[in-house]
């Protein structure tokens, strides 16, 4: 891959992120300020904006319109921003480090921080009502739709409740496979098709190859976050690394050991350029995305 | 009022809510089964089901489909349920009892009320995307767009904030009705708008006069609600009695006195039915919907 052409790119994508989120999100100074401020901490300066990378990867393919994808893209960051806070809460996971910086409730304290994320998932969708995504809004509302279940009981937050459930158990690598195909996995496929569908004239079974490539991407981006917490320290992964395994949580690199896990990430990312063959030149960045999630150092 | 044919009206919207919204949740024999159980047992089986009630009854104004109604009002209804359970979580108000039974975490445990409230905010918008609500899909758009700003950060989730932000603190009259006219008259507001629009042909002005309505209706739900705190007993109001007041929360009766918030309430009624005058007979059960929050004595 051409490497300082992907650096550039991603980049860009995240610098016009923080300058989209900055703007859609409500400044401090309105009242609740405390509410507005959290809100923005844990969604401003920081992440690695996957998700939005994903969608305007899978925009290229579309050639779908910027504007629309950006709004696509805050969505889903808006989305995983929420997920980030509840997941760190006393109750849930109990973190107190995100991306190099004390958790939201640390920061702020803890009925703050579940007002945000419950605030921060009504704007994703205020979001997706409000700007014109498709060029028909019946496309939008199923965009709506699709993305609402994403982030339900049967996508991202169902997964969460199969991994709380999992501590101290032992899951068979088919279960745990399937709570990150719903806790991690739901929103990055949300956030390729997002991309892809604000876009015109792919076919079903187009629709259906970058799904799969989406679905590989995330059961990826999770095999090596586990590979990361294992072999790295704190501070390069700006959170508390160790944490699953030291909770008794069963990960990828528990079940199936280290070698074999790094070895699996590479069988997925074969996989995922495999979805992308018949796009030719217009799928080269997904495919550099793709790389980029597995051989990321954090 | 016609009190015999009102009850059996709410009696009719309360069944058609109960058979739609178990309808419309995910069994709970489907995987993560806690997880889909939590969100039926807070969902199901309790509550005056005022939001829906005021759905319907809007929609009578417009002459709206039953069919759209009952989504609309699901969805409401939804939201209000996923709220409940976040605000009785112990770092919020910390309650142990509602409608008459434990609350959802003591029920289950704190994570799985989490993301039970979690899950449902996205079923709530899932729904007003997947089903039609209105004739224009745009229109539609429109609605989720309003819907989402009124369980906001400047709407319901900011009052929330607001709410906490104002415990032990003493709050001017003009502060405590910003508050509650986000906390819950955002989500009232909305419940007759939704009512509205799932109709045709009501004019701007029209709409304008049933907001208003929804705004008087909500603070006079309000007001009424602290009037009862203080006077009723947990048994009648199936929550825990008194508890606003010894959580050092400002009221309307703290502010004002029992006897001036019982006459404010008053007022407010009458300024809702007068938003109701040119409506004529169409609005009928909006008025009498008025006088029930107003005298109910639970």
């Amino acid at each position: 891959m051409n490497e300082p052409d992907f650096t550039a790119w991603s980049r860009e994508v995240a610098g016009r992120m923080e300058t989209t989120l900055a703007n859609l999100l409500t400044p401090s100074r309105v009242a609740p300020a405390r509410l507005h401020d959290a809100m923005r901490y844990s969604t401003l300066g920081g992440g690695k904006r996957v998700r939005a990378m994903l969608a305007f990867a899978a925009g290229e393919v579309s050639n779908a319109d910027p504007e629309r994808l950006q709004v696509a893209a805050a969505a889903v960051e808006i989305i995983h921003a929420y997920s980030l806070i509840h997941d760190d809460l006393p109750c849930m996971d109990d973190d107190v480090l995100r991306r190099g910086k004390p958790t939201c409730h640390v920061e702020f304290d803890e009925a703050t921080a579940l007002l945000a994320g419950d605030a921060l998932q009504s704007l994703a969708f205020q979001l997706l009502a409000e700007y014109r995504l498709a060029d028909d809004p019946r496309e939008q509302l199923k965009m709506i739709e699709l993305f609402a279940r994403a982030c339900g009981s049967r996508g991202m937050a169902g997964g969460q409740a199969i991994d709380l459930d999992a501590v101290g158990k032992s899951l068979t690598l088919p279960e745990l496979e399937h709570m990150h195909i719903l806790k991690t996995g739901a929103l990055i496929r949300a956030s390729v098709l997002f991309g892809a569908h604000c876009g015109n004239g792919l076919t079903p079974a187009q629709l259906e190859h970058l799904d799969r490539y989406g679905k590989f991407v995330g059961l990826a981006f999770q095999v090596v976050d586990d590979v990361l917490d294992e072999e790295g320290s704190s501070v390069t992964l700006g959170k508390t690394a160790g944490k699953d395994k030291e909770g008794g949580k069963p990960t990828y690199t528990s079940l199936m050991g280290l070698a074999r896990a790094k070895q699996f990430a590479q069988e997925l990312l074969a996989d995922a350029h495999a979805e992308l063959k018949g796009f030719e030149g217009r799928a080269a960045r997904l495919g550099q995305l793709a790389d980029f999630i597995v051989h990321r150092d954090r």
